[in-house]
């Protein structure tokens, strides 16, 4: 299998967690890679992949207070790449869902390095699979639609999750839980989502087995 | 790592073809199956995993025509378990979008028959994957939507793909082009969305590099 190319950078899905979820080329990387630059969310059994001689480097923020800007993960990544090394960004679950991806590609693109992005499990499917709760239904939901409750830094406070009607034939997916859970529900409800409307939170996907509270309202 | 146990159903997402993109979990297990039951869109490659000495059964359909019906493939899995095997149920991308994994989940609870479901790495995600093309962005797209293209049996041809407005803030992806991109586009820009908006199409997701045309319009 192919080994991590010298001069080149790695978008990598981590998936949610378990080492078990990762895809056979993300651990073919992990394992050849020089550089590897993390989130602060992947796990630590997803690290223990990472070449012993490899350096490795926690770029993530938690909390939404970064360790480094996202400005400076791009020059990181891109001097590694420069300098010769084989460079992967390992993000949690899939790079290009709510991975801010957009952001390290155009970097990559306007200094000239090669990339390739490596897509993973999203936490979607990953939180559906350990409840066996299918996402889509042929007769009750014909969409999935994933969303994030964090709150852009650059965005008002008041935008809701879903200004207009939800469509009634939908599975919603609220990834990053940012306004809390009691403000979702409100803005769901203002949005003609019903109170009786099943609902579940998941937390810990990649570990957890049934850690998950009805919520309905 | 763990083999697949003997009296279990395992329902697994083989993700878009490639087998480097199969997750760990998902190679282990068709390694050791002694029974896998696949979809007809499931890549040789893929399929080359399986153990020589395992039963390899395709119940797949193509162009919408079934080699065996639904209840036909639940009932297979049953009977397979009960006595005494190892099961994967074999699905292109992930089980539990547009997949019906929930008819055969169900139909396994019905039965007593213990089940796990693998997640996958689904379509929308491999081909921005290959495309390098986020498919949220903190600025312009908050939100993904999945949705098929593809009209259920039981539902009448005259379903657009989208009733109201279109979310501005939102990435939409159809799986499944059943019903043709004209049509398609034709019932998005019904649904509020401007011809100028970027476009792809893309097919063969696993195998193809830059097989996508833009259709704007």
């Amino acid at each position: 299998m192919r080994r991590a190319e010298k001069g080149k950078v790695y978008l990598v899905g981590s998936g949610p967690g378990n080492p078990e979820l990762l895809t056979v080329r993300a651990v073919r990387l992990l394992e050849t890679a020089d550089v590897v630059f993390h989130d602060d969310i992947v796990s630590d059994e997803v690290l223990k992949l990472v070449h012993r001689s490899a350096l490795l480097t926690n770029v993530g923020k938690r909390c939404g207070r970064p360790k480094i800007t996202q400005v400076g993960i791009n020059a990181l990544m891109i001097e590694s790449a420069r300098a010769g090394q084989s460079v992967v960004r390992l993000k949690s679950e899939d790079p290009l869902v709510f991975g801010r991806a957009g952001e390290e590609i155009a970097a990559l693109r306007g200094a000239g390095i090669s990339f390739e992005v490596v897509p993973g499990v999203t936490a979607a499917v990953a939180a559906g699979a350990m409840l066996g709760l299918p996402l889509t239904d042929r007769k009750s939901a014909s969409k999935l639609i994933l969303c994030t409750g964090h709150y852009a830094a650059d965005k008002a406070d008041c935008t809701p999750i879903w200004s207009g009607p939800l469509p009634v034939d939908a599975t919603l997916v609220v990834y990053m839980l940012g306004r809390g859970l009691r403000r979702i529900a409100r803005e769901l409800m203002a949005a003609g989502v019903k109170t009786d409307m099943p609902c579940c939170a998941v937390s810990h996907v990649a570990t957890a087995r049934q850690n998950y509270a009805a919520c309905a309202g």
